[in-house]
């Protein structure tokens, strides 16, 4: 059974844009997953297509309508009933690695992307749809979020990594940045690969690379690094995998 | 003088990809910015054209090259010398709209896309390049992240919003959420825009966005809502926009 991806969007053309190509073409073409775009403006109803109107309350821009959004919500629901809908929007949860697992584990997903000021507010609450933000930056539209989470997705797909799978899989999964990598040549102007990854010592190089991963996780993430010693005090009493 | 995007990447074909439409992709007919993409294939020395090479010390997955990284950046830094170099990464600095103002109001940017496992971690130094996370998933390689970040700054070019600029520059610039936005019907499905949008009372709105963001940021994401009090702390000698 294939993952099914649905865009509800002002702008079909941008998909599958990068997951039409690399790793997650190949697993569209094999039918590992399946996309429809669904053009929103087709759900308006006056001869204008109507897709946007002033915010109440006055300020710059145009904001989605909730009766258009739900028509086109309601479209997909009817093709993938069973797949969570997640708007992009700033407003949302930030998304998490173990969110991504949980979708890629699932029937697919169903994703809102807007344009403008945004949606109105009443189309989460009345079609249970998810807020769901990729960072902390302003873009021009969900769009690029929306192929971001989806890659995200796609990756975790059965075989669609194949023998390309890799410790990638580590990355945040401890709630840890991932150790550095070096590859030949073992010198290259004049810096050198670190003497303990040239030991052939399995065990002594994992603890390097355990030591760095830690390191550098508390000296460039202070935020993911306290949330790893939280999850670690509360299963405390547990066994640690790493002892 | 037009942005400068340079984008080191295995796939090529990935780009424009989304910004070659709506706003980007109309910016980048009239030259508001410019898009060059560099294979770093074409940068491997050997007749196999190789880029990467098995992880020192061991271990799944491939290492990008430092010395064919080098070359290939070396070839963008020649046609933008005052950009800065940045590499898409989970192991780097989370990206954030004061980093994305930044960037646009610079030269423009060189991003540094990789797949596989990652870079050799001797070309950050070597090249003074920036290691960039987009967000806390993983993603099959640094494409969408870097679609991602130079939308953002596409969008803050001078002349690219237009007419279309608005209220979503405040999103993240107070270090806070925006308010919810509602749009015609009045009613929907039996809910209600909230009667004060509809007092036609400019300070009583005001007033109300200005509590839902506070609120809906100490509820959504108390990570913001610290941040923002411990920048208020801090500045709590000088004045405040908002008193």
């Amino acid at each position: 059974m294939s993952f099914n991806a649905t865009i509800l969007t002002l702008y079909p053309e941008m998909f599958p844009g990068s997951l039409g190509l690399s790793l997650a073409g190949r697993a569209l073409e094999r039918g590992d997953w399946s996309l429809e775009t669904v053009q929103i403006r087709d759900f308006a109803t006056d001869k204008h297509r109507t897709v946007d109107d002033t915010p109440a309350g006055g300020g710059a821009g145009m904001v989605l309508k909730p009766d258009v959004l739900a028509s086109a919500i309601d479209h997909a629901l009817e093709r993938a009933p069973d797949c969570p809908i997640l708007a992009m929007t700033p407003r949302g949860a930030p998304i998490t690695q173990a969110r991504i697992r949980e979708l890629a584990a699932g029937p697919g997903v169903t994703m809102l992307c807007g344009r403008f000021e945004g949606f109105d507010e009443r189309i989460f609450e009345g079609r249970q749809v998810e807020q769901v933000s990729l960072a902390d930056i302003v873009l021009s539209g969900g769009e690029p979020a929306a192929l971001a989470i989806l890659d995200a997705c796609i990756r975790l797909l059965p075989g669609v990594m194949g023998a390309a799978s890799s410790g990638a899989e580590e990355s945040f999964e401890e709630g840890l940045l991932e150790y550095p990598q070096y590859t030949r040549p073992q010198e290259w102007e004049g810096r050198t690969i670190p003497e303990v990854l040239r030991s052939g010592d399995h065990a002594k190089i994992a603890a390097w690379r355990k030591h760095r991963a830690e390191e550098d996780t508390r000296l460039r993430r202070p935020d993911l690094w306290e949330r790893h010693w939280g999850v670690r005090d509360q299963s405390a009493s547990g066994a640690r995998h790493d002892d």
